[in-house]
């Protein structure tokens, strides 16, 4: 059975939806962020990143988001959660997914871990203060050119859907007014709605 | 017949090595960072993200490196560059090309292109400074835990080579003695005389 290490309000809640979409069996193990216990020698035994999310399958240990969710739909292609036999649309799903880990991900981690670029508090400061742009802009391109609807490659919900749902989890304190971007959104609203959802979320606050 | 939009000197490289691998017929336009054509509109019409690689195919136009990668691999199953029915074993693949992605390459990245994150010069400068340190730090990951060698994923050559060549060839740019990586520097010696990466490097800086 395949365990997911995970902390709250991470990016771990996308692999996490999509193992509850996926009907996967698995357990969860949740990494205390506030004890750094990401950072302790028995997590770095799992992934010496010293980050979450990663997954523990009988094979071996994954980690990074976007891997992770093509391994999901892959796995499980039953739910049929990314076009398989098709490159071009399963390469549509991971550019998405790629722009979220790589360029959304990254603007909104300047606000809490600015200590990874750079040594000056000055410094540190004043990336947090440019996060609202930053995220913002991500949102305007994903609003604009990227968000299909209603899911993210149109009508089929594919593992694009619950990594953008994870990140619009912090609109609110990076300071981008969800307000502006109404596909994105009702998407997140349409989201909240769903059983796996609410599953994984549920689990994840327990 | 696709169309690679790229930069000379920029992540491009990895996804014009996997065309050569694979075989693919291509063409290729470069994108001039000096006289600022990704920011223009003709560019932007191509990819609104305003960088590259992106790459025009017969159904639409790709971006974002380790997208595009997977698509060669699975497009050209007998080049044989990643395990394509193989679920574990291509989420390795994209496990280390996400990891080079949205980690390696942006800690780069705020050398050249800190206004991304921060407005103050100062913060800019600031991050600059770090970069030896952040770049350094993937690499000794890279070295210590996931290079296996001779390729990285092993005996097979993949999709995660030539990004990973690419990405090093940055090293000196950012201050990271390669003689700290032996590993690494092999690979990067070892890619060098393959002919597919000297024919995308030289048509690169023709």
């Amino acid at each position: 059975m395949m365990k997911l290490y995970y902390e709250a309000h991470t990016c771990a809640l996308a692999s996490h939806i999509a193992l509850e979409e996926a009907g996967a069996e698995y357990s969860t193990v949740r990494i205390s962020f506030a004890a750094e216990e990401q950072r302790k020698p028995a997590y770095l035994a799992i992934n010496p990143k010293g980050r979450v999310p990663a997954l523990v399958t009988e094979r071996g240990i994954l980690t990074e988001t976007p891997a992770m969710l093509a391994f999901v739909a892959q796995s499980f292609p039953k739910a049929r959660l990314a076009p398989l036999d098709d490159p071009f649309g399963f390469a549509e799903l991971q550019a998405f997914n790629s722009y979220l880990c790589a360029t959304l991900h990254v603007a909104h981690a300047h606000r809490m871990r600015g200590y990874r670029w750079a040594d000056d508090p000055a410094a540190i400061e004043a990336m947090k203060r440019k996060v609202p742009d930053s995220v913002g802009a991500c949102y305007e391109l994903i609003e604009s050119k990227m968000l299909r609807g209603p899911w993210v490659m149109g009508d089929s919900y594919t593992i694009c859907d619950p990594y953008l749902f994870t990140v619009a989890q912090w609109m609110e304190g990076d300071s981008v007014d969800p307000a502006r971007f109404p596909k994105v959104s009702d998407h997140r609203n349409r989201m909240a709605e769903r059983a796996a959802v609410r599953r994984a979320i549920a689990e994840e606050l327990a």
